[in-house]
């Protein structure tokens, strides 16, 4: 397990998983730009999610905008409740976030400080030509509300009957004071979240089933079960919307962290929602014959988050005898960016040609990278500190025997087999 | 053809693929939400472009930020040119967008008008708990700049050699003073670039390269070429960036627009980063052993315009005798949302059992959806709107001669064949 993130952050720059935002420039505080490996690596994340949302009849997809009427965020208690306490030094001037434990400046050390005031964490923006009230727009700080305000036309156009969900992925934006650790927690980040419209009575019922269907995937897709944990919100730490919350809490090397939130929101939402609107969000029950605001069990997890914990627990230092070390990112296959590499012992004709042409059929199913730069050595190296599960390299004897030899990531185990044995040999591997 | 898009925006709002955003606020100017169908049809089209980019071994992706460093968008042009002329009327106060043909109020008709003054397109907010200037950062208005500032990060993590391609898909955002046209042109729309460095020597090459690449891309996807035509930027329509420019337009219900823009873009970019950073943007050519600021090929094209222009050359309004009629969407198979449609003529045992298992089969390979509510002459009715082209229809004769009809959108012929055959014909249409 990794100890500090330091030398994963070190590592993702080092091989294009992860950069700091605008780095020629300094940076930008907590933003960060996913590079060639990272980009893929969230992509196969997002769709595994996806897929197991999507490939249920009951669960459908939306995408709405960033941008959303003003009057949401009113109605959800965002405009008047998302908010940190923030406090001025009245010496320096420096702004911070209050905390209980804080007394004092933290950059100066002066106790002359001003009652905290409440900051909102919604990044404000004015849309239409007109700097004014009536065009002030948010970036969404939640991609939930998206969710809510389309009830009714996802009801209607998809002809769902409760209970059914709708599954979004998108960015949200929050203007936090505390940043750090990362992309653990970042001013701009990528949700994952399910909506589940339910009848009061059976609120209980699916919130149980939700906890268990998370933890399954999370699971599934790569985190052991020992770094996972539920913790129950206490009654003073919930939500004003919510009913009940239970985090599943990821052991990071920075602590037990929450990674997925499931929560049961009640009808507060879609009355809310009606009141501002006018709207009606009534469900019309043709069984019972009878009309309800639906009640939401609700699924989010930090699309970035679980990327962090995906990497903190693949990663791993290994002595390999010999002095020698190595570095590996213990990556589920599936989501691994790279699957294959094709490593020809030489650059040069016939190798490079018979290479090639592997390569070429192994693309047509796998993500494969061609390397023929460096010693075998080094590119194995690469390989391992980029996750890519098996290696298929091809040395002088390949011409004469048909044969290559498959390098295991983890074990480092080599097997050698004949060329047209090779499909078989990977479909039988963990790859799928 | 659409003869407008009146009857497309209903067709999608009635059938879950586009509807306005916070619609039950009255909407947002500009901003539209994709509904079940229209986010599986989005991510469609985004994974063809990208596995046509990414799959290639010269092409690498990345996914930036949407908030980056302010001196960034000084240093690409947009903070001093970026902008349209705004006029407001002396009489109504009325601002709007000055054209060349408008010399009064279009709301009150004076002719008492302000001179025209720049109007910066770039939305701003504020990072971290301060308003002031230091805390500004833009909305990105374009992707591209994403993958100039991390030109050096991506070609030495991924020792990438000249020429080599950066692809990126992401929401950009821009002030637009002039809307409309459904989701034409919105304030919040996504991106699908891809920047190619090149040599000075070898940039028209590339250029030329990538129009046919381009081209080819559109009507595999299912744009026919005679609804595509070159259009080549006068020097007085160049952008200041901008060596040469052509854009694929597109025959839309109103009229050529364009469509995908390919841009020389000379040194221009990695040059003003160079001189705002103070960074270095040079690469190494070993086999020259000569060192130069890389020239790019631009491609751009926005996805929600791509969409827009499929939906549009997909819609058919059809008399089918009886003097009945219908519409339907002619959509690409690989694309369509929903690929296969399982409809029972009945919904209760034992057709629904059989039609349950014959979909969870299908379901392992294509998308699909069961349906088994209303006639099944409204039920095809409803599959040929949201273009899925092909229904499976289990009726009772199927209970005991193992066979089901599979009817083809398009032509409506219905071919009858036994249940353990279906993959078999399946794989042998245009579903992959």
């Amino acid at each position: 397990m990794l100890k500090n993130l330091n030398s994963l952050v070190s590592l993702c720059k080092r091989r294009g998983y992860i950069f700091p935002s605008s780095e020629i420039y300094g940076g930008l505080s907590a933003c960060w730009d996913y590079g060639p490996l990272g980009v893929q690596f969230k992509m196969n994340v997002r769709q595994h999610w996806w897929k197991e949302m999507i490939h249920r009849s009951d669960v459908v997809g939306l995408d709405s905008s960033i941008l959303m009427h003003p009057s949401v965020w009113k109605a959800s208690g965002h405009v008047d409740g998302f908010s940190d306490p923030l406090v001025d030094c009245k010496e320096c001037r420096f702004r911070f976030r209050m905390e209980k434990e804080i007394n004092s400046c933290p950059k100066c050390g002066s106790k002359n400080l001003t009652e905290p005031r409440d900051f909102n964490l919604m990044f404000k923006t004015h849309a239409g030509p007109v700097e004014e009230e009536a065009s002030l727009v948010y970036l969404r700080p939640e991609t939930a509300q998206g969710i809510y305000v389309n009830f009714l036309n996802v009801q209607t156009s998809m002809r769902k009957k409760i209970p059914f969900g709708v599954a979004q992925i998108g960015k949200a934006f929050r203007n936090e004071i505390t940043l750090g650790h990362f992309i653990f927690r970042c001013r701009e980040f990528e949700q994952m979240e399910m909506q589940y419209f339910v009848s009061k009575e059976s609120a209980d019922k699916y919130f149980e089933y939700w906890m268990e269907e998370r933890k399954n995937f999370l699971q599934k897709i790569g985190l052991p079960g020992t770094s996972l944990r539920p913790h129950e919100h206490d009654k003073d730490e919930l939500a004003h919307y919510a009913h009940k919350a239970v985090d599943w809490e990821f052991l990071f090397p920075i602590g037990w962290k929450e990674l997925e939130g499931i929560h049961n929101r009640g009808d507060f939402d879609l009355t809310q929602h009606q009141k501002f609107s006018g709207k009606k969000m009534n469900y019309f029950d043709s069984e019972t014959n009878s009309s309800y605001i639906p009640w939401i069990i609700e699924t989010s997890i930090g699309l970035d988050r679980l990327i962090l914990a995906l990497l903190c627990s693949a990663y791993k230092e290994e002595t390999i005898g010999n002095n020698e070390s190595r570095v590996l990112l213990r990556l589920n296959p599936q989501i691994a960016p790279v699957q294959l590499a094709v490593l020809p012992l030489s650059k040069k004709e016939p190798l490079k040609d018979l290479s090639y042409k592997i390569s070429a059929v192994l693309r047509k199913k796998w993500r494969v990278e061609y390397d023929e730069t460096g010693s075998i050595g080094k590119r194995y190296r690469r390989q391992d500190e980029i996750g890519t599960p098996f290696c298929v390299t091809i040395d002088f004897d390949s011409l004469t025997d048909n044969k290559v030899t498959v390098r295991h990531r983890d074990t480092m185990k080599q097997d050698r087999l004949a060329i047209d044995q090779l499909q078989d040999y990977l479909n039988g591997t963990n790859l799928f």
